[in-house]
């Protein structure tokens, strides 16, 4: 076995979870076999056992990357100047990704998988509450610059806001005519009545 | 092999719905073998292929009964006196389904199914159509009683109104922390916001 350098071989192993993503959104994890992923991903049958020990290995490591790229997208977003802006920027980011239903068909899959498997439940659990914290850090922070009329909490503000995702990403995957793009302003206004409506 | 009447015949089919209801939002479809579908129903193994072909069958079975319990609680709505009054009664009544992890996880399961069944695909959106139409048809209605002033189409509000019925059953299988039953009046909320607040 060829022992390639860290960066080359992060970026095969990067290049083996997207192909995985792409397998497990179209075909499902569990009909999905480990020679699909590497034979979209260009390399030879095997050769993914080089990175992985099993195809559940893959999954996990795409749900905890998914949970890492939570977590880099939201961390600077409440140390801004303008909490509620950059929320509606994110949610709108948020219909961006929801557009793309590979993306939301995968986070269907990976929602259901979680329903039947602890340690893909544990992962989705830990990146719903990276989701919420963050959100809940950008309510905290819109609060604090005086942006807030609300009598929700923090915690229950996140949950709806994660709901409205949620809700986003079902309609997705529900009805090929539910164009999030073309939603944002209906999203925003919501959030905005969450937020300032009372 | 016995031949029941007609009405024990469907009651004996009813219980196997039922007991399939909950092996598929515990151990997933896949997981799930006909023996335990009739363990759970108080029958003997082997006894389901008297009512059903197949364990694909029950599940379209399960799927299509979802559709038509739809259609039957929603049909009434709109030809009532206040039809915003009955939208919201029928969100309540939303919340408290939601609050049964069972059923929040077998419609989870089947969504998830859907993306790679084509027939389960068919009956879910059929079922989401229903879902869709009543929804829209309360929503003509209410208009039509002078009731909503919002610049969404009747089929946009819809669509947003299932988006946050979704979000909600995806909150419950997301955060066991999320309790529906105390949120009710906040989706009401956000709904009246939805269909009157601009």
């Amino acid at each position: 076995m060829r022992t390639p350098d860290p960066q080359q071989r992060e970026s095969k192993r990067m290049a083996l979870l997207d192909a995985a993503s792409q397998c497990f959104a179209e075909a499902g994890f569990v009909a999905t076999r480990t020679a699909d992923i590497c034979a979209l991903a260009g390399m030879s049958a095997g050769n993914l056992f080089h990175y992985f020990a099993s195809k559940h290995e893959v999954l996990l490591a795409l749900v905890a990357r998914e949970g890492e790229e939570i977590q880099q997208a939201m961390a600077p977003l409440a140390k801004a100047a303008d909490p509620l802006a950059q929320l509606l920027a994110f949610l709108d980011h948020v219909c961006q990704l929801a557009c793309d239903r590979h993306y939301a068909g995968l986070a269907l899959e990976i929602s259901a998988l979680g329903h039947r498997d602890e340690a893909v439940a544990r992962l989705v659990k830990a990146n719903d509450r990276a989701l919420r914290d963050g959100l809940e850090a950008l309510v905290r922070a819109a609060d604090k610059a005086g942006q807030l009329h609300t009598s929700l909490s923090a915690p229950e503000a996140a949950n709806w806001l994660a709901a409205l995702i949620d809700g986003m990403f079902a309609r997705v995957a529900a009805d090929p005519d539910f164009h999030p793009a073309q939603q944002t302003p209906v999203l925003q206004g919501l959030v905005v009545h969450l937020l300032q409506g009372r």
